[in-house]
């Protein structure tokens, strides 16, 4: 997104706060009764934890399908919504809320983005996903030209001496794709983990030893204590090895891959009730203390709550009626339609993936 | 079954009625609960409404499921519930529900099947499902020998001059295989309906006609005024054709086929606090006014209530946990098991059906 502060913000109907499977199936329940939606999710990608955490790990319990990844989900649920075909406005942290005169609510992200919608679906899981960083005051200033958090076009990486800081599954993957790839690769790829020991698929594992017997993947054991810096560049880190000393470590781009981290984040700060960090809501339409607020999946709390997927596609539908009275205060609520019968929805729907996929 | 009404009733943790899908689902989750579960409903069939009612109609908004017909819904979700082998007692009509004094709860079918249980979850959609029966005083007595609602075997049909009554699509799709059975099939075949003209697809009326000029298939127009029979048994149907005449209809066998008919029936009869016809219930535990009597799916109501079948398999979830916590009172409830990390679930239901379907 090219999109800055100083220009108008977009408008939608509900922004959705949260791309997981919860925050998805929101979008076609609105899309049902006619409502647009924008999502926004502070990870790259679509899919919140499933995608995040256990992409290619079986589920058992969404209803109707015995058995699928975390992956295979969310690839299900980008199809069933295509028809609605909603803006994602992918790697934004929301970090303000605020209501405006005439009673919408303007979204501000960390990157300037801008979303003024006439409700606000909260779909944040356990918090945004944030990835961990390197605790060192001032790093930050190197991002995003030097320092990266997700891993960059191989372009940005080509001729440069690469350092890869981790020791689990997806700092070994990246340090193993950068370190073989066919041309235009970094000049040279380092792997820095504070011991040399990893929690990775033993695949992996041996991958990297292999790199680095070849002498095509260097490895540095160490604990990052500092940085150096010339000219307004990152030159090198310094790291205390097992012996105690610390030495630096010259490069030019640093990829940090340490896993991320849950964040309820701004969040806590909407003024909005919250019970044991979870928002509270009613259980008829899954609105927060605030009119025109809801929250769906695991970020809420109500009698009975169970942080299951499927309560969340429950609670994005009622959400989705709840959010039609708030913005349509003045005309009565329409009858609910089934998929099974309203030609209306069948032409709004099978125009998409759906035409070719009936089963039975 | 040939369960009867004098023996030792059967026994299980939950009775569910009514094998639609959100009953079938709330088997899933007793399951994985660890209860046992048995399911009851009137219909020969599992599946419900979108087995009996839009089997080959494309469903769009069952989560993660762009599309599917009605009947492949129901094949995915016996698929899901395999690894708990529930009982299924099919065609049978739940009549009696009565409180035991050790607080169990005692059922009884209108076929005198008793199922003795710690909690029920009524989940019985608009009602049972019945066949529409032609109203005629004293007819029952000559069922199921000569007068059926569903299709018998052939081979009760073998030699017989067997009338179908109705005009919809079931009862032309009986008269057409009846009438073309390769070997084995009845003597005669008539179709009685109370005009010429029918509800079916084009196909299939054409194949009607095409049948009926080749002599094959008889059809006769009229209203049923009243029966024949002769030494106990059934001989002749009255039928008033279009001009005031009424001429008796000789036969063997009867197949009423017009079609199926809600009755919510006894549940009614059961002192349950009802709104409007539904069972009301709390947003908790999806528990009805009578404590271990839990309402799930299209026969519930509560504030916010959507006939969703997704909606139903979040109530079915929490009454799961409802039936828990009143089975085992003194217990602490266990934590939360996701099937994506817990060892325990993943051995229970990789066993079935699970295993070959991954995807992703």
């Amino acid at each position: 997104m090219s999109h800055a502060a100083h220009d108008p913000p977009l408008e939608t109907d509900v922004a959705v706060i949260g791309a997981g499977p919860v925050g998805l199936f929101a979008v076609f329940q609105l899309g049902l009764l006619g409502l647009s939606a924008q999502v926004i999710d502070a990870l790259p990608h679509v899919g919140g934890q499933p995608a995040a955490l256990y992409a290619d790990k079986p589920i058992y319990d969404i209803p109707a399908v015995p058995v699928c990844s975390g992956q295979a989900l969310i690839d299900a649920l980008m199809a069933q919504i295509a028809p609605f075909a909603p803006p994602l406005h992918l790697g934004h942290l929301v970090e303000q809320l605020q209501r405006q005169p005439d009673g919408r609510l303007l979204l501000q992200t960390q990157r300037g983005l801008r979303l003024l919608a006439r409700a606000v679906f909260i779909a944040a899981g356990v918090g945004a996903f944030v990835p961990r960083r390197l605790k060192l005051a001032g790093l930050e200033a190197f991002e995003p030209r030097q320092l990266f958090h997700h891993a960059p076009d191989d372009a940005q990486l080509a001729g440069q001496r690469v350092v890869v800081v981790g020791g689990g599954e997806p700092a070994l993957a990246q340090a193993i794709r950068l370190a073989t790839l066919a041309a235009g690769g970094p000049a040279r790829v380092t792997l820095l983990h504070r011991r040399d020991g990893f929690q990775a698929d033993p695949a992996t594992e041996a991958a990297v030893r292999a790199l680095r017997a070849a002498g095509r993947l260097g490895f540095v054991a160490g604990q990052v204590t500092g940085f150096e810096q010339a000219g307004g560049c990152l030159t090198a880190l310094l790291v205390m090895g097992p012996d105690g000393a610390t030495t630096p470590l010259a490069l030019d781009r640093l990829l940090v891959q340490q896993g991320l981290s849950p964040r309820l984040g701004p969040v806590a700060d909407w003024q909005l009730a919250l019970e044991r960090k979870q928002l509270v809501v009613d259980t008829a339409r899954f609105q927060t203390s605030a009119p025109g607020i809801f929250a769906i999946g695991d970020i809420n709390t109500y009698p009975g709550k169970k942080k299951l997927i499927l309560c969340g596609f429950h609670e994005a539908t009622l959400a989705a009626w709840g959010a039609r009275a708030h913005i349509h205060p003045r005309t009565d609520e329409p009858p609910l339609e089934y998929t099974t019968s309203s030609t209306r929805l069948q032409r709004l729907l099978a125009g998409a993936g759906a035409a070719g996929g009936q089963a039975g």
